[in-house]
């Protein structure tokens, strides 16, 4: 029985119910990762969630958002190379916040991303990371993402 | 005959009608750019035109003042390595803008610095690239870029 | 007579009077740092000093505090690599500054890091740099610095 090849990656990621969607492309004159050595910089990817933190829309749902813009990352990083199995771990998380001045939480909501990359490539994917609120992202989305993979 | 060597950058430059001006000296204690192993490190480089994108700014204006940033950070490297052919490619863009709340449209603004690369590099110009806008950028700046390049 | 081993940059720092304090843990589900070949990534790090630039605090006080997060940060390394020795140089800094809108000379407030990085690591220490003001930081910290550090 011939068996469609799926990545441990993917493999994980059905384990927790979760399916990438389609990758969206870039909005601009951009690609959507870019490998350098055994690196692999995606580009910062803002969450489908509009609003600002604080205001808007609450801790978990921006932790939530966080979760799921590392998804859409991925989305775009299988659509560029193939196979996530690729990767073999992540280097640096950046991650700016849509927030108001006395909103003050961000690492809680960051940890939304870092809980799912680190599910999904295990001790690999623990990372260094930076959270950084803003007053503004693009479309006024919540939360925007850079990060850094390494590569097998 | 002896030819003054001009790089292929160089040459590209000037069939674009452009010409680098003076590198700028650092205002701190810094290094215009800083390499490790194949990877160039440009430091961050607002832009000469100054105001906020969305009151002060237009979006052409601050895609313009992108584009004209990007000739200010090839100078300061033309200094400090001495021929831009040097530079193979470009890794990542990350563009700091300075923008109203409600100034959304980030990514056309940030096209005027990669579709300058793009022509100058070729398919070795397309990056990962992250737009963020923010309430302040030094001296009242309008963009702030911050690129890693690929040497050859 | 058996000397305890001190570290060249350890012997610097005694040398200027400065005592790393203990490595204060991630205050998320990330590391202090994470190694990718010869290149250290120092997670993001807020200063121990609260308050705006340029409303609560004056532009000295915010250099001390950039100052002081570089320990805050060498501190960590220590804790996670053993021997601060193992650092050659430092390839990167981003500064993120809580400042207000009218708050212009963030690159004075970062020379309290370069200049010290530049102290202990002599002309490795010499590194690209960005100096970006951001409306807030997490638990409304004065400072953040990002640093991208070279491994022997």
């Amino acid at each position: 029985m011939a068996l469609k090849h799926m990545s441990s990656i993917e493999e994980k990621l059905r384990a927790l119910n979760i399916q990438l969607g389609e990758a969206k492309p870039p909005v601009g004159n951009y690609l959507g990762c870019k490998i350098a050595g055994n690196l692999l910089y995606a580009s910062g990817r803002v969450s489908d969630l509009k609003g600002k933190v604080g205001s808007d829309v609450n801790q978990e749902e921006a932790k939530k958002a966080a979760h799921d813009t590392v998804l859409l990352i991925l989305a775009i990083i299988k659509n560029e190379i193939g196979d996530l199995d690729q990767l073999k771990g992540v280097l640096k998380v950046q991650g700016f916040i849509n927030c108001t001045d006395n909103f003050l939480d961000l690492p809680k909501v960051l940890d939304g991303a870092s809980d799912l990359l680190i599910s999904l490539f295990g001790e690999n994917g623990r990372h260094a990371r930076t959270a950084t609120g803003v007053a503004q992202l693009p479309f006024s989305t919540t939360i925007q993402l850079d990060i850094i993979f390494e590569l097998r």
